[in-house]
């Protein structure tokens, strides 16, 4: 059996481990916090390699940032992470084959491979975190595009510029469906500048009328931007992951969206690939395209 | 040289000639309204394919609804055309084989082919007409989903409930970048209920400030839906189409969408296949996938 050093690349942590062809994690997960500099993260890889390199059969980098068609090369901004860190020599830093695709199209590859859509023939992964990741996968491959950088959650929910996004653009899905959308959800309901989204949750715990009604908008926003996903790709399902999945609804959502979508029902499910899904899609694909 | 016989299927008319393998009409082409019910539909598929079935070695239908993964068979409804249509046992009307598909993805697939995202990677065409069409290729294959019904252009542009959709939901992009959409937004501008679109091009015609501001609002509308698109497909051209898709200014829209596009930087361009694009595109995909 081939082995995969895995490396999935936060702007906050870089975790690693070697990764076998079933998805199964075969050795400790390392855990790094990610340096701030180019130079650092750079080290940073070249150690984790250096530890394995002689044991695994390719190495399977998750990231932040769109990565390109030959995936081996980050396009443009990444967020919260070193300047130059798209200018990575992935592909320089070991002599073994080295393969990069986006961290939200690896945990999408992870759920379909050995989670929530498995078996599936069209299916949308978004993961709602501080934002909002996408991973498409159709007839067994990702939606990748004309560079590589496809999937990006940045549609409109309104068009006449209430919220600006984190893009740039305004009032992208992004900016309603994610955790940061919860927040300001809920500092626009409850006029409270200081609300949290822990406050939110607590307060839906404890009954607290307001947070559920906040709660709801936010639960209602991931709904609208569903059905218009369900209607563009028709797909079999849809897959909620990241950290403010697990407080979601999905039979609410599923039952909501199927009384708008036109094309066919969907499900919708929370992922079930774990919390490493990043580095075990990058291994599972790095499998199956990474090695020539 | 092969030849099909493409039969463009619409609630008000139906057109049929002879394609060669370039996508060339070879032919007359017969015009024929469309019958008001399911048998006099039938019969008169029955007499174009009579007339012509001998010359041809494949039958390729473009029609109106979304057709199945399999290409023989019409899914729910179909708009303004005989009830029973979708029962049509399109491969029971000729020993020749049959091939069936949308018309909005024949018409995106003709494009593909032979006209304005001929060499494309990644396409979205928009069928601006009485309501919205689309069709998606991506990697020389049509996007069909789990079912076949992939590419309706039910995408919401609001959430806050202001416009009844035709598909029964709301604020979906077709019911604002339709004609259909023009309509709405010139009654609520000009607060005149009898205004038509016809009078809206008249007024950008002849400078009216308040027929270009509406103009203006229904084009920016159409902006803002490809904005999304873009960000979720990452194609390399909007191709628009249909009877509304002569009077948009396809610079301004590729110049205002490429200011909010995060992936890549997109061309806008007007359809070139011509009219009959729809059956040009049938043909030419049942060429490839309709003869077995």
């Amino acid at each position: 059996m081939r082995h995969a050093l895995g490396i999935d690349v936060g702007g906050t942590k870089i975790y690693s481990a070697v990764i076998d062809e079933n998805g199964k994690i075969v050795s400790n997960i390392e855990r790094h916090p990610t340096p701030a500099t180019f130079e650092d993260i750079k080290n940073t890889f070249k150690n984790i390699i250096k530890a394995h390199e002689k044991d695994i059969d390719v190495i399977a980098f998750s990231t932040c940032g769109a990565v390109n068609n030959e995936n081996n090369h980050i396009l443009g901004s990444t967020g919260n992470i070193a300047k130059g860190y798209p200018d990575m020599p992935f592909t320089g830093l070991s002599s073994k084959p080295v393969f990069v695709e986006n961290d939200a199209n690896c945990a999408a590859w992870a759920e379909y491979k050995i989670g929530a859509s498995k078996g599936t023939k069209v299916s949308v992964m978004l993961t709602l975190g501080t934002g909002v990741g996408g991973g498409i996968i159709i007839n067994n491959e990702l939606l990748k595009g004309q560079n590589g950088a496809a999937g990006e959650m940045h549609f409109k929910m309104y068009c006449d510029k209430r919220r600006k996004c984190t893009c740039g653009g305004w009032d992208c899905f992004e900016i309603y469906a994610s955790g940061k959308g919860l927040k300001i959800t809920a500092e626009e309901i409850s006029k409270n500048p200081e609300i949290t989204t822990y406050d939110v949750i607590e307060g839906v715990n404890n009954n607290d009328s307001m947070m559920i009604e906040i709660f709801n908008k936010w639960q209602d926003d991931i709904t609208n931007g569903i059905i218009g996903l369900s209607n563009i790709f028709d797909p079999d399902c849809i897959v909620l992951s990241g950290s403010m999945a697990e407080f979601v609804d999905t039979e609410k959502i599923q039952t909501n969206a199927n009384k708008e979508i036109i094309t066919t029902p969907i499900e919708v499910k929370k992922a079930q690939a774990g919390n490493y899904s990043g580095m075990i899609g990058a291994a599972l694909l790095a499998f199956e395209k990474g090695i020539k």
